[in-house]
């Protein structure tokens, strides 16, 4: 396995999701970060954005390369296969029941595994929408995401206000 | 990761382990199976048998190697860390609570990540303790495990009725 | 029991839906497929659509009536009582708990059981849902859906696309 | 489906057994339950005494048949063939997981379906291993059990306790 | 502890939220209901009339001081704190991995521990999204809210057909 | 309430263990801790060694009070009510499915009321049986139990292996 990849929306990008793409480096030479965008749904920020913070975020990671992604998982795997696998966070078992249904198709579709690395127990109540509810009611985030990511929720949230 | 280990009983080896250990020579260069006994448990085969069951199976597999294993799997990782990983084949929501305390705990003391793959639904439904189940009432074994092991189940139940 | 009522929104008809049809049919002389509709809810079939759908799927099963209903899944029951029962696939344990509520509430207030058949292994993973998202993204749904249901949801999508 | 076979251990029979079996006789002409019995375990009630509580408690149900059984349950099914199939009470999702295991074999080796019917929830906390902790500890057992059976387990209690 | 916090949107106030209501009175000498209220939500009552359901369903209960609240539980609860905790429903397994991220938040920020109590069963079906998809299909609702709720789901539902 | 009783085999007293019992002292005035034993099992220390270990852990927590019990919980409970309640650690969701059965049977049968409080996530893979395990693997336990209990569990771990 020379490459894992590791898709989300990561909006935005947290501690949990960090400390994912860290592990994964130990496993695989190379760790790619598919930062997804559906159309159809509403996010706090921009893929750009999400980009950047996985950027910023891993630049001591020489092994982590990001990158946007629009549409299926599969068509976004194929200049890594066959030498490549999903990797994907797993918090408890209740997750799992949905991610094993993606799984199952991922490798029908398109001959890719999927492995799944349990979350570090401090990490595993961290999600992007509890981040984004506990930034809505002001609390203390540096727990949870990192200084750069807790200061650009700050910002948005005043957008987000004066749209009101 | 150079190295995927995989721990179990092997009480019988059956098609579902098969499973995991094939789809694990796609995603490592070598593949340890480890066969574990814990002297405090009854089985129904002795460690010896048990390899060489796995030994047969996976003949035409280079990459694994079947060992077996007494006491902590943190040990018997140690010659292949830091370069290794545990492999674990997790068939439902209910499994991944337990695994997980496993988990975390070869994480916490020996540094050890363990992966889970997703089981192949066609196979999720077998187990060990099933297995033994349908052999005792006499039912067809060709969907759960090899020939050889589906012959080998039927001359031990001889014994263990003889013995009765 | 005359008669196995199976409520769903078929947006659209999988083969996971066939398949619990199908193994209806031994349980019951007479299967009613409910096409329920929701007008809060976004659908990209016209609940017609979904009908046809279904009855194109099974016209070679003479026991299947397939029926729209509006409103609760306990008046359309009425006509069938109480010599029937609701019939539901069950994929996994994390479904159940939902489900329960439901079966509950139907014997509460209907005096009418809910069985639960389930999921053949290889559709555990199908669903509505689920291919939808392939059909997004272009996907083959040779293995999800009959092959009238595939080109139709290619259709809706060109309808889809347009629109936006 | 003119048979749905309850299979068990009903080591007590309990009211939320009762339960399913007086619902299993509104869904089906005839209900059969299956008393099994494993040479390997330990019970409180030989299969004699655990039929005849079982006849007891549904004498007034002229549609049950109790039958004492050794061995595979699918063996067991052949003479109600194919018009019959396995009904199971379901307590929680937890549950699921292991009886969808048991239910994918007997389908796959049996051709017998297995239909699940939700516990009636003032029943859901109640099992024969609850009933039985609960002996031991001499509490009140009438709304778990029959007064015969609640009678026959402080005899069987009394004759345990005398073997210490 | 002197107070129990139970926090929740009572969209609307349900006979299972009454019981976890009444059994934390027996548990604390002061119980306070936070009526939370999200404004990116859509509710069917306002939270001006959640309130007066709470406080007409209350009043025989002294102990019990119904707040509107907006915004974190953890700002809440200062008023309350150290010598208080919060309370909630616990009706299945499944609802567990959820709550149990909320509930490691509110301690790691707020220092604010959270005790569960499970559901009665014979209400464990009972929740404000069923009680209004049975509102909506014009069914009884005497088993699942007060006399008048049941009232003020019929008067609201007139309303918002009377929009569509 | 001024009386929280944690009941438990406590074979052996863990870190997990010390930390419910610390939190329910912010709970309530007094916290009884119920060394349970149940002469039908199995356990490496006796009843009497369990009770001196976790007065040995909690002899700077003046409220707790550490009490052997034989029998039910119930029975040992009638002096602290009704002024009293169960507590629990709840680990998982699945977890839950059992202890809510026991839960209903405790209120139920003996009006007591049952409180659950999630694991500290650092804890949430940490039970006794683990522990035995880690211990028969001459696996560092320090960050499992106290320094006392690692030793005593050393020094029993030699009898039991002189034993064989």
């Amino acid at each position: 396995m020379e490459t894992l990849v590791y898709p989300g929306s990561f909006d935005p990008f947290t501690l949990g999701h960090l400390d994912v793409i860290t592990r994964a480096c130990q496993l695989a030479p190379k760790v790619v970060v598919l930062v997804g965008h559906n159309v159809a749904k509403n996010y706090w920020f921009t893929p750009e954005e999400r980009v950047e913070m996985l950027q910023a975020a891993t630049k001591d990671l020489p092994q982590v390369e990001v990158r946007l992604w629009h549409g299926s998982t599969i068509a976004a795997l194929e200049p890594y296969l066959p030498h490549a696998a999903l990797i994907k966070g797993l918090r408890s078992g209740n997750d799992y029941d949905y991610e094993l249904a993606q799984a199952v198709i991922n490798r029908q579709l398109g001959q890719i595994e999927t492995i799944f690395l349990p979350s570090t127990p401090s990490f595993s109540h961290i999600s992007s929408s509890v981040v984004k509810e506990l930034a809505q009611n002001d609390l203390d985030l540096s727990e949870f995401v990192t200084p750069e990511v807790a200061n650009q929720l700050k910002q948005r949230l005043k957008t987000l206000k004066g749209k009101q």
